[in-house]
Formats: C-alpha cells, sequence, structure tokens
C-alpha cells in the first residue's frame, strides 16, 4: 500500500516529537509574555479539523491552567463585522495552512484590539504566521492527503506543551515526552484489530461518535475523518448531549463508536453503552482493558488521562482509512475535497 | 387536536410578551451591575434546549455588544474538578427547570471565584435561581411538553432584550416588541405549508439542519426538536463547517432544510443550497420569499435579522410536530426521554 493518508498517519510519533521539541524555546516566550501581561481568558480561533483540536485545547486549558477558554465564531468578525473587546485576552488561531481568510481576520482584529496573538500554524511562511505576534509551528512537514491526520495530533501536542509550560506542571512533560511511543503501541495493536472491525461497517450508512468531557474532541474529529473519507453519515455527541434527547433518533444496529478511555468518563460512557445497546444500537468500544472481539478496538494509556486524545484518535483514523479500502474508495482523493477550504 | 406540544407552540407570542414586559427591570439592574464591575466577558452555561439558546445568546452579545462571549463546558467542573478563575467575568447558568446539578455546580464555583452570576429559568423556585446572584425569569408558564418550545423563544428574548439594554439600542427593543406579531403570522403562514411538506418526509431516516452565524442556533435546535420527537437521525451543521468535509457523506435524497432569512447569511446559504442540490440531496428552503412547493417552507422577518432566530425556530417546532402526526407517534410523549435531564 502506497497511500499518502496511511504513511501520515504512521509518521505521528515522529512529528510530535518534532513538535514538542522544536516549539519549546517559542511556548516558553509566549508563556513569559501572557504571565507578563496578566492574561484573563483565551480564545481559539479554527475551523474543521483545526476546530477540533482547539475544543482540546478548551478543556485542557481549562483543567490544567484554571484560565477560561471559549471558542471564537469567525462569523461574527467576517460577516456581522463586530468589534470585539479582546482586553486581557490571549486570542489564537490554529490552521495547518495558515491560509484561512475567516481566522487570519480574527486574529488581524484581535491584535488590533489589543489581545496577545498567537498562530499555531504548520506553515511557516503563511498569513496567519504574520499576523500573529506568536507562532508556534506544527514541524509535522508538508501534509498531502486531504484528510489531516499529523496536523491534528501535533497541534495537540502544543497544546499539552503550552499548557504544562503555562502551569509549570513537570508531570504534565515528562508524560508528553512518552506520547510518541504510547502512539508507537497503538499503531502496533490496531495493525490486525483495525482491519477487521472496519469490514464489518462496509454497508453502515450512519454512525455515531460518543465521548465525553476532555475526549469529546477525539469524538468530533472521529467523525470528521469518517465522514469526508469514507463518506459516512456520521455524528459526533457528547454522551451528556446524546441523553438529552437525540438518543430516541438511534436506530436498531446504528454503529456507535464509543471511546472509553480510563479516566474520569469512564464509568459514565460505559452506562450509555449499555443504554445504546439496550436500544440494539451496535455498541463498537475503544478502551484499553476489553476482549478481542468485532465490537471492541485497543487504545493505549499515555500515562495520564489527559494526554490521552493524542493518542486515542489514532486507531479512529485508522478505522477512516481501512473502511476507504474495504469500501474500494481512495483514501487520498476524497470526493469533492480540497485541502485548503477557504470560508469567509 | 388537543397536544401539549402543540398549545404550546402557539403560546409563543404571548409568552414573549410576558418575558419581555416581566424581566425588564431585572435586566436593567443586571447591566447597571455588570458595567459598573466593568465586566470583560460574558461565558454561558447550559445543556440541551439551553444550550442552543446560548448559542444564539453568544452571538447576539458579541455582535450587539462587543463583548466576547464563551460557553461553558461543564464537565470540566464537574468531572474534573477544575478550579477555574472567573476574574471580570458575568457567568450565565440557562435552565428552564433551573433542576440540573452541573449547570448549578458551575454557577457555584463561579460566584466564588468573584464572577458576577445570572441565572436565567422559568423556575423561580430552582436551585439555579437561588445559587445566582441576579435572575432573568422567562414568564413562560409551566411547560408540560417533554420537547421544549416556550422556554427556548422566551430564553432567546431574554437575551435579546439584555443585549439591547446592555448595547442602549433602543431599535433594537423595537424590533423586540414585535416580535409576538412576526411570529404570530409565521404561525398562521405555517398552518398549511408545514403539514404538506412533513408528510413527506414520514420514511426520511436522517436529515440535515443548516444555517450560518446567528441562525446556527436555528439549526442546532431544529435538529433537536426533529431527532427528539420523531426519532430521526437530524444532524445540524454551520454552512462553513459543511463544507470543511461533511458534505462528502450526504446521500442521494437526503432531506437538508436550509435557513435562509434575510441578511448576512443569505448569499452563502443559496450557494451551499445549490452545492446539496447539485450532490442529489433534497433541499427544503426556509426563507420569505420563495414560491409554494414541497420543498419550502414560509419565514417571516421580524424587522431586523438579529431578532429573526426568535421567529424562525417556528415552523421547525411545527415541522416536528407534523411529522410525529404523520408517522402516528405522541408527540407529547416521546420514547425514552424524560423532561429534566440530569447529567454530572
Amino acid at each position: 500500500v502506497t497511500s499518502v493518508l496511511h504513511s501520515e498517519i504512521n509518521e505521528q510519533p515522529d512529528a510530535i516529537k518534532r513538535a514538542i521539541a522544536g516549539a519549546k524555546q517559542a511556548t516558553l516566550a509566549l508563556v513569559a509574555e501572557a504571565k507578563r501581561r496578566d492574561v484573563k481568558y483565551i480564545v481559539l480561533a479554527a475551523r474543521g479539523t483545526s476546530d477540533n483540536a482547539a475544543t482540546y485545547g478548551r478543556y485542557l486549558f481549562e483543567i490544567v491552567c484554571g484560565i477560561p477558554v471559549g471558542l471564537a465564531a469567525p462569523s461574527v468578525h467576517t460577516l456581522y463585522e463586530a468589534k470585539i473587546s479582546y482586553r486581557d485576552a490571549l486570542v489564537i488561531g490554529v490552521s495547518q495552512s495558515g491560509a484561512g481568510e475567516d481566522i487570519n481576520e480574527v486574529i488581524g482584529q484581535a491584535r488590533k484590539a489589543g489581545a496577545l496573538t498567537l498562530a499555531i500554524t504548520n506553515t511557516e511562511s503563511s498569513v496567519l504566521a504574520q499576523t500573529a505576534e506568536h507562532v508556534l509551528l506544527c514541524h509535522a512537514g508538508v501534509e498531502r492527503a486531504v484528510a489531516a491526520t499529523k496536523t491534528y495530533t501535533t497541534t495537540l501536542a502544543l497544546f499539552a506543551l503550552l499548557a504544562s509550560l503555562w502551569s509549570e506542571s513537570g508531570e504534565l512533560q515528562t508524560h508528553l515526552e512518552r506520547v510518541p511511543e504510547a502512539m508507537e503501541q497503538v499503531l502496533t495493536a490496531s495493525q490486525n484489530t483495525v482491519p477487521v472491525v472496519a469490514r464489518t461497517l462496509i454497508h453502515a450508512e450512519r454512525m455515531l461518535t460518543v465521548a465525553r468531557g476532555l475526549h469529546y474532541a477525539t469524538a468530533i474529529e472521529s467523525a470528521l475523518k469518517i465522514a469526508e473519507t469514507t463518506y459516512t453519515a456520521t455524528q459526533p455527541f457528547s454522551s451528556a448531549d446524546l441523553l438529552h434527547g437525540p438518543i430516541a433518533s438511534v436506530a436498531v444496529r446504528t454503529p456507535c463508536l464509543l471511546f472509553v478511555p480510563n479516566g474520569k468518563t469512564a464509568p459514565m460512557m460505559n452506562e450509555v453503552g449499555d443504554k445504546l445497546s439496550a436500544r440494539g444500537a451496535r455498541v463498537i468500544r475503544l478502551s484499553s482493558d476489553g476482549t478481542d472481539s468485532l465490537d471492541y478496538l485497543p487504545l493505549v494509556p499515555p500515562g495520564t488521562e489527559l494526554l490521552s486524545p493524542l493518542v486515542d484518535i489514532v486507531p479512529a483514523q485508522l478505522l477512516a482509512y481501512h473502511l476507504c479500502l474495504a469500501r474500494g474508495l481512495d483514501p487520498d482523493n476524497p470526493r469533492g475535497l480540497t485541502k485548503v477550504t477557504v470560508t469567509r
């Protein structure tokens, strides 16, 4: 197999090593300035896969740093031309290409409004990198597949690096350095399991992905990856929201990918799994303790729940890839998509 | 027909009148204190339908008041026990029942952390109302249907009232007072059109709802209403996100409810409609200028795009109701749901 998507999925452990090492000095400089300027809250501006990464960032910064985080609605700036008073804020634009006009506009306006601004991007020469005061680079190498993988996980790694230096948590940093190893392990563990489960999904027209809390990012990124490469209508849910109404609409045999990593969310996720099973849905659990079956995919815990999303997305990326192959689709050229989506 | 859901949908114009009149003094007091304390940003905490309402609030406050707004992730508090430094924030808990433990915990913690706190609720005696310093009541009367309708639109009305008094926009206030009239008109215009379109959806197993910007709240609330009452798997999209990948997964004949109110989003919504049509999807446009057909539902513009979401949700509520009837389901007792969902 010479698929670009598959190669890039496998490059992720090395890419993460480069991201952590390459961005450390720039991160320290940003943290020093944020503390000097007494930043009171953080705003993240992103679209698509980068927006899913930002969802991880918001949970992580709030949990680890105790600082409030919001996700920007770019259209407030681009469509409604609002002038938002970003006093005392750190505003972070996230985009692998750095070419999205809407995100660049948010960062440009925030900088004018006096906010501290940061670009997280894989493209050093991008407009985004030139617009923000500070830049953290993903160091992922050029991403050729239309479906983003290594720019997603390296962005998560940069968020984790930033949170660990901001909170001065040596423990989180140590765990972060071990993430590439856990990722290698999950790649190995997925080799035989994922293709078998993927084949059982050939006729699935609809899927659900479900996670909670810090892991919600994994649910929304999995859903996007599966939808855009395999054309399966895939809807992500936080388990709390699912129980607030939409569970009534889950039909018999609907495949539900449940992310059940070790940690705070596991008890509720197992409860949701039981409720979905009782409704006749097909529950496929991703967990580090399960028994080999068609309804199970292995996870590898990276030492702390806080970093689990960096590793847990890998089996879902591979599931999207192998479902493509099983359906005879081209994983590198999803229909109707281009690498850079420009929205205003 | 003596359905509670249908009665409550029809009660909305009167409920909004009561909300605007009943909450004015309390809103003025809150605004005065927010300005005295120099609030720098707003955080909204909510679940389910109230969270959809909060999505409208975030756009409205940013556009009209120029103040940054974020949506809280309650699990950061309840699962991860984060202590967030809400200095200089206004933190708003939104819940019709005021009984959700997670929202109450967010408000309790925010108040302890020194934030200005506000409850928006339909239940004066609730824990939420007792936990926050300030309270705005929906004045919607008891809501008996499991699917929330009048507590949703009255919550939007309270957000609009707050934004108009905060920004001292007499124009917005004047338009707000005319919303009940536009709502009466859309109820009348829907009477013959909605049941006919609903019948064409009897065999739809999946639907999309699509809107953009300020109107995204209408897409997510419509999707929730349709999913929880008719059991149709209904996925909401911002049109920008839809183009970022998931459009590849939209199958031939999938019904797509497109909200195309007058205003800034109309050109892009029409473009998205054309792209969906080109893929073979069935596009049902909600708009104030269209011609009678099975793929069109009438909207009534309330004088300003900013208040359109208060009126535009009504045909979608009625569509959920009439699709229930067409399928022989009981709109008042959706399976597997209870009125108050408690999540921690």
